[in-house]
């Protein structure tokens, strides 16, 4: 009776980085509440931050594509010296297809975000996605739990690089070199 | 063939109430489109309202979490006196996890909204919720129906208290009281 | 083992027309971007368009309802003269129910959409919509693939017109006539 349980669980993982060079994210303090003496947006419930990502598969060696989407403001802790954003986003992979998210990101913190569906390899996809932040706010690892969707291909389930501060993509994928890209990766 | 008819449904009910604490919604009028006798926004298309608001069980005896998101007002309509909104938002239930949906949220009458997604206990969860306005904007009473997960734990599913304008949250509820709220409640 | 091969696949097809009378798009460029030659908006990460348009069925005898959402500017691709859009929003179709989507919106080629949720007859639809652009940005034809939900009634899966910048919808769909309108449908 519950679908969670009854379909087979697959995992991937992914590398979603900011190289700085995408001008994102864009970031409108439209709040209007700002720290004078930090001179920055204080951070709170009306400020709006669109944003787009390079994404890379767990081993780093292979450029997937991007994340698009926007991530809505909620709240400021100041106590933990961070925010709540509602985010609404896409993961895309090229020809593989996308996949859609929404739930919490928390700068303080992990998260856990739900699937809302996919394309491609993706379509008819759900189950979530755990986000767990490396650097702010340029360097996250997501884990896919995804379920309802044949088996994934090897290429997107090989093992991933352990996450830590020093991670970077390899310079060929970084440099969308043949052989290190998917088919048609997004960009 | 259709998995509408085939899980089992089960309801849960949440009220949503704006104590006035959260300094939500944050109503951005983008259209730039104002009422000069009313001196407000007449509400027309590029207005932007993210808002967050509180959650408390259908018993009113639970505080549970949060909701967080954003409504796109689309339409006004004079002769109803009220607008439509796009709603894309999520139901944070602490440790329970959360539900994302998306839909109509209109000011002058009820609407059912599409569940696109969970996490936690929601995990692969689908369905509708029907949103009934009790007193605009600040008191709501949703009626989950919720199909694809597990059994709900009993206190998600206590017999609610019948919407009214007086409905309030039980004191200890509102102060977050230990056996007043769910595990790590949302806030 | 995945529900994407299980279930049988409807398709439905349907026109999204703006036909000027809705003050849609509201283009909000906030991006500060700007060609200074075109005196219009570059398009760049930042800008956001609420939009709201005409739902027409496939043989164009039918008014059926609305879109209602947002685009998310997310690039622009000068070798393509194009821009790639974040969509979040939902078709409404009166007393059936609507179906909200997730995905790509791109100004220069066809792109695939996920379905997030659905209500009404739509309850529990999964799959994807094929958004095919005829004359931009005012006439659009989507294929929708949609899973999980019970045989549609036939009102909705009549053979479609096929996509060419002459279409249009019937004058008395456009005039929405009785015969010539969903059942209660969306405006």
């Amino acid at each position: 009776t519950s679908r969670a349980g009854a379909a087979p669980m697959q995992e991937m993982f992914v590398y979603e980085l900011n190289e700085k060079d995408r001008n994102s994210p864009a970031y409108l303090p439209f709040s209007l509440k700002f720290d004078i003496g930090k001179g920055l947006p204080s951070g709170a419930l009306g400020d709006l931050v669109p944003f787009t990502n390079k994404l890379y598969d767990g081993t780093l060696q292979t450029r997937l594509g991007i994340t698009a989407g926007m991530c809505i403001l909620i709240k400021h802790y100041p106590e933990k010296n961070g925010h709540r954003y509602e985010a609404v986003f896409s993961f895309y992979f090229g020809d593989y297809g996308h996949i859609s998210v929404q739930g919490s990101y928390l700068t303080f913190e992990d998260s856990t975000l739900a699937i809302t569906g996919g394309s491609g390899i993706f379509t008819g996809v759900y189950g979530v996605v755990k986000l767990h932040q490396i650097v702010y706010p340029t360097k996250l690892f997501y884990t896919f739990q995804l379920q309802g969707i044949p088996p994934l291909p090897s290429e997107l389930t090989r093992t991933p690089v352990p996450p830590s501060p020093s991670v970077r993509a390899s310079p060929s994928a970084m440099r969308t070199r043949p052989g290190s890209v998917a088919p048609n990766f997004t960009d």
